[in-house]
């Protein structure tokens, strides 16, 4: 079996992504040959937790396709967070939307929505766990500015350890032949185990830094994350350390003539803003291609009956998950849906394994 | 005189009733036909009170049929709440938009907005009075899935006395030869007496019960609503009766094989999820037939020149209205509108009676 | 040079003034000949500050030119006010839109926004700086409700001294002949000196008045603005004068036949209710005027190469303004523009002088 939901990555072929890509670029090419594209066709943007941005991106996405939206952006003041369970809602919107596009602040919730919506599903952020579509505007980024998702050195920088677009992209990129990844970051701040398990597994060399300046001069990709002063240690380590990870004129000097530099905004300090007219500075040129990344993927669900999304083999097991963030325990209506990995029970919802 | 405004659904006549439904099924069969029908006219969706549910289902109806919409959800934030009057809203609004579709927590504000606004208009809640196109939703459900509005055997349970969609239900199907209503609740909780005297000025027949189990079993329609804990007369009484009112699927067991289950949704507790897979639970796609109801509503009151809503009798008279929840105590230039019920003044807002 | 940005009034020429008039009385009269105007294209309303009737004004414009929108009204939810530079922001969203309206709450913001959007941009209010489409809507309903806008005995009563519109509608209408001004206030609120600077230099006739009654008799056009109880010297002052600046059928029956009254709304008690319906009460068709003078202007803007804005001749100066409420104290990469106005240094932004 397989679906027309976008919950994780993962479940997108190298295939898919490049049908995705070459969609995106065509698209770009030509913006006027899919403005009815989807003529008479609506897109729910259900945002149960704001985030102007994505929601923008995906509106945009939606009316340069000729289709149109309906939503919510205030939770707070929205009946459907009024004790309404997801599934009720999902059922409904379901019915009057042919997409639905989803954020909500709790784990798991994707994939519990999606088994109710009844059209295709996609993933805007749940929780900490999954934000999809922002590694697809990383990848389109990238297969249109270097011209390859292979053969790169990609420097990672900032906070690794909980940036899910971090890990995302990781495992996305891991899949291509021969590229290598420098993690810069402090410490206590570096990617988690299972990061490095895929990496090795995938045979990507990789190499750790804490300082930004001396690792940026054979990079041919600069990410750089957020890293809040809260992370740190203590205030001292804040103090002392909170200039090294900071993209600034100085060093971008080191840096490649094609070095190009992606960021996920919202940016705060990490990037200065004298850089931002820098031709390597691509952040505000990654919006604009994750929104066109963003209407190819509309248009794969709507309208491309082969482009259909892997399903994970899943069972209804005994026990119910116990991570505390998941969406199974809040709404207790949801099977406990299991797969296996590696030998463990893993909970479909949130991906934490089940003890 | 007449016009186009729909603020109670007593003001719609059986045959308009009839051709509404008509309309509402024609677009279910050929949604392609009416793609176009509103192409170039506006909606306005003024929600003072959110109801993303209700809010949504407009939207969807309007752009479904070409339409575009604009409004807000978020009262708090706007300057529309900020001391403008509902009649300078309207009066500018109803130069912007070709229809207005407005919540408002106050009783009566309907009517009032509906002086004002300059075109058709449409009554989606004024406080605990009415909420007509809920209704509406509920005629187009029974049309649709029982073939007939007459010869039904309808259970209401839950909360029949502060519902207002259950009283808006029981006079519409009142109106229609041999229904005859079992009102499910507990003692406290039953019916106003003025929905008694409907009642029997129609001829209905009609049994008081509490205790769904034993009466569920000839029923052809059961339209469950919401009870809340704090209706009850203590707390021990709502442990002791707390299941007696929930449908689960023991009792649904009881029930015959063609009897449909309504809600106004949202639901909380009263019907258990395991029932949501069973071919009689129709809650979910009454919801659906509800949207289809205010398509045919919109296009009747924009496009029919036909279709034209009763209005009362009225006279402006000397005494105001004494509600403190009317929007005439709030709303100084509004004139005090009444007209008479068996030789009483009753509140044109309100309808409540004028002492 | 020249741009696409509308940020004050005063860079627009008569010339273009004029333009966009007998756009926007063509629309008026061809509603049709409009209706795809814009297809395709796409309007941000960014309000950081809500305004419901400005945003759905703004809205209602695009819509009936065939375009669509997107945008936010709720700052408090949204992710772009969380920490995120209005730079970063104008630059993505310019990515998304083809022309963005924006309201915010600092002076200096729109110039600020505007520099970064790469699109067409309209000021829809800087703080308590500028609100150039209100007073295009003005302009609009004089032209079109008494032919002309020069020969004209404006009475203006009410806050002279804090209305931003009052002073944009004054600067306008000043650079017409013959006008003359009657300004009808309490003392303390009289219009600021910078006013009648402007009144003299341009040779217009000018009294002051504190009685709106005794002055109504003679003129053409009476523009009421709202005064603020708290904005009185003292609560008895208040009390005294509080009837003083009223429109009341009392004071109207004094007016001239062909007089006409406008006010930016909204209204509170400054303007009797029983006064909507005499003919002279235009303030309601003036919300009217003002959609279709922003239906102009967008198409002014989207589609009209020759329609450029005059650039004031700019330098980056030393020194930082230093007007606590200007967007400049609040974000730091802004450069130090300045313009020379009479040998002083002025700051591009919020128009204040840098000492």
């Amino acid at each position: 079996m397989a679906n027309k939901n976008l919950i994780d990555l993962d479940a997108m072929s190298k295939k898919q992504l490049d049908m995705l890509i070459k969609k995106a670029k065509k698209i770009m090419e030509n913006p006027a040959d899919y403005r009815h594209a989807c003529d008479g066709k609506i897109l729910a943007t259900l945002f149960y937790e704001p985030s102007t941005r994505t929601q923008m991106s995906f509106q945009t996405a939606m009316l340069k396709l000729g289709g149109r939206t309906i939503g919510f952006d205030n939770p707070l003041n929205s009946s459907v967070a009024k004790g309404e369970s997801l599934k009720d809602t999902m059922t409904i919107v379901g019915g009057y939307a042919d997409i639905i596009a989803m954020r909500h602040p709790v784990e798991g919730s994707a994939m519990a929505a999606s088994m109710y919506a009844g059209v295709p599903f996609i993933n805007c952020g749940d929780g900490g766990h999954l934000h999809p579509t922002q590694t697809l505007a990383d990848i389109v980024t990238l297969s249109c500015e270097k011209g390859r998702l292979d053969n790169l050195k990609i420097g990672i920088c900032g906070d690794l350890l909980n940036g899910r677009t971090v890990h995302s992209l990781i495992k996305a990129l891991s899949q291509y032949d021969n590229n290598s990844f420098v993690l810069i970051s402090t410490k206590e701040l570096q990617v988690p185990l299972y990061i490095i398990d895929i990496l090795e597994k995938n045979n990507c060399k990789y190499e750790f830094s804490n300082d930004l300046a001396s690792s940026i001069s054979d990079l041919d990709v600069l990410y750089m994350t957020r890293i809040q002063q809260e992370r740190f240690a203590s205030k001292e380590e804040y103090e002392k350390q909170k200039y090294v990870f900071v993209l600034d004129k100085e060093k971008l000097a080191k840096a490649k003539e094609d070095m190009i530099i992606l960021h996920p905004l919202p940016r705060v300090n990490e990037i200065t803003v004298d850089i931002d007219d820098d031709p390597r500075a691509l952040y505000f040129k990654q919006a604009l291609y994750g929104m066109y990344g963003r209407m190819a993927l509309i248009l794969l669900l709507l309208q491309d009956d082969d482009f259909m999304l892997k399903d994970r083999e899943i069972s209804v097991i005994d026990k119910r998950c116990t991570n505390p963030r998941c969406i199974t325990a809040r709404e207790e209506y949801l099977p406990n849906r299991s797969y296996l990995k590696l030998g463990m029970q893993m909970c479909d919802y949130c991906d934490k394994r089940i003890d």
